[in-house]
């Protein structure tokens, strides 16, 4: 990246009624509801993902708001998709722009002024949302009596462990190369975070296999963790997962392990920082559950839902069916 | 925010070992091992997070990096607390700087450039990490023969829809506001995101509260759906809980909610869009299933972990000790 400029900026905003009706009628004749909409301004992407060409024109120093035609992900009761532009900042100016799906705008960065304008929003009085690689996110939220209803940034990484026990009852464990002078020694589950738009089912097997070169299948989520002011003050959801191995050769990742090995489960457990760690026990009890099948755990499925369309992993365990209670837990074999 | 300065940006980057020995040994015998460090730069919340005062100048122009003693959050496998600053471009200009405890450093805003200084480490090829509100974090990271190591912004937000069941077998349901068209009409579970740092049992119970106005005791996750390229590209889990209701007189929310109310259960089912989505038809066979012990849901248990000592919520379901197989089904009745 060069330098920074609006291209790189985003604006969000509230419809603001007064402008919306005089300004929106000519377009289109979109309800008159106050709704979140938003607009990504950011060059080819977002000027791709426009489908529409209508060329329209802002006046700008005014606030002129675009409404939004209902749409988009509802199953969290919050619409994503609809967008709209709040031009702000310098008096008497025009902006080129195409309208989008959504009722809203999408401005050609070309025709944007840079620096002094993502300046000038600040100064307005937006605020950072979020920010990626290559963006970063303004938003500003009209209606004083109210409260903001813009979607919130991200708030959550996920991370996974695995739990990969061999036929011989030993677990797969690996000494990180950076770690709390605490925990130094420690044998313990290959973990990390999973990766954008990753499954986790997916995630758990490729760091097993990153970090101890086993190739293992996925079996279930046993339990997760949820826990706050992690990263960046951010919350973490952590998955602990059983996987089957599939190979047993061990070769580890050098940049971050600095060393693994198949440990025999009583060893493992009877490490003083794991037996210290009433979390750490209570997972084993749950795995130790599992593999006796006095415990399920949650196995993912592929389902479409028609509420967004979206192809997505609901993740569940088993429902008897025959009323039969033999058959509550998970029947699946693991060893 | 008046302007946006350096006071709002952070810089992250990877110790570059040939500055760091220069540099560091002066100060403390840091192991020289290459690790990732990272630094927040926007005045007294990061500036108070600093616990030691040894003043300390840095020659900028150069990149000069400080490595980090081991610490932090562990569990996914990734040091979050360790900092440092790389200080890059202008030559020669000096800036103030408090050692912090993980052998990073923290720079007094006061003292910094403002504006030409945060394009200047965009022009240096600083990227964009992640934003809140007040702040923007820029990352730079050093070797070029190797894949960055420094973690990823949050990746996920977290949903979750509360079944209401009462004693008549009739499920809390609302019709939202501002919905897609083509599921206008549709009555549906309460959702929303939960909020900043807080619980997914609690978030579950508030999101009820706040669309119905009705009064729960929240009592399993029963499963969870995990979808991606949802919010700003971002991944969505979403956790379906079953709650107990304490109340029913129903107050909807008029911003969110058009009208919400007690639905039989079997009437709820016989809606279109429930009969033709997959998903949900699953969603409502495990809270029948649950509801007459044929399912068992995880619920929270609070556990600090000495990993990290962090107090945290593990979400797992009942292990029956006593292997008895009647045992292994919750056995706590909803209704």
């Amino acid at each position: 990246m060069d330098s920074i400029s609006v291209s790189e900026v985003t604006v969000i905003g509230r419809t603001h009624l007064g402008f919306m009706h005089s300004f929106r009628q000519p377009f289109s004749g979109v309800p008159m509801s106050p709704k979140f909409c938003s607009s990504r301004v950011e060059g080819p992407r977002a000027i791709s993902s426009s489908d529409t060409n209508t060329k329209s024109q802002f006046a700008y120093g005014e606030r002129i708001a675009a409404t939004s035609s209902d749409s988009g992900y509802k199953i969290n009761g919050v619409n994503l998709k609809s967008r709209t532009l709040i031009s702000s900042v310098k008096e008497g100016l025009l902006l080129d722009a195409n309208d989008d799906a959504y009722g809203g705008v999408i401005v050609d960065p070309e025709k944007l002024p840079s620096l002094m304008m993502f300046c000038g929003f600040l100064q307005e009085g937006f605020e950072y949302h979020h920010a990626e690689k290559g963006y970063v996110m303004l938003t500003y939220w009209i209606p004083e009596e109210e409260p903001s209803m813009l979607p919130a940034n991200a708030s959550h990484q996920v991370g996974v462990g695995g739990f990969v026990l061999n036929q011989h009852k030993e677990v797969l464990v690996v000494q990180e190369k950076y770690c709390a002078p605490s925990i130094t020694g420690l044998w313990k589950l290959p973990t990390g975070f999973i990766n954008e738009s990753e499954e986790i089912f997916s995630g758990a097997v490729r760091e097993v296999k990153e970090e101890t070169g086993v190739d293992t299948e996925f079996l279930e989520v046993i339990a997760f963790r949820h826990a706050h002011n992690v990263a960046f003050e951010k919350s973490d959801l952590f998955f602990i997962c059983m996987l089957r191995p599939l190979s047993d050769k061990i070769i580890i990742d050098s940049l971050e392990i600095k060393a693994a090995k198949w440990m025999p489960l009583v060893e493992f457990v009877e490490q003083p920082m794991i037996r210290e760690d009433k979390m750490f026990q209570r997972v084993i009890e749950i795995c130790e559950a599992r593999l006796s099948h006095r415990y399920c755990g949650l196995s993912p499925h592929q389902l479409v839902s028609t509420f967004d369309g979206k192809p997505s992993s609901l993740y569940y365990n088993v429902v008897d069916d025959d009323h039969d209670p033999s058959n509550s837990n998970c029947n699946t074999d693991f060893l």
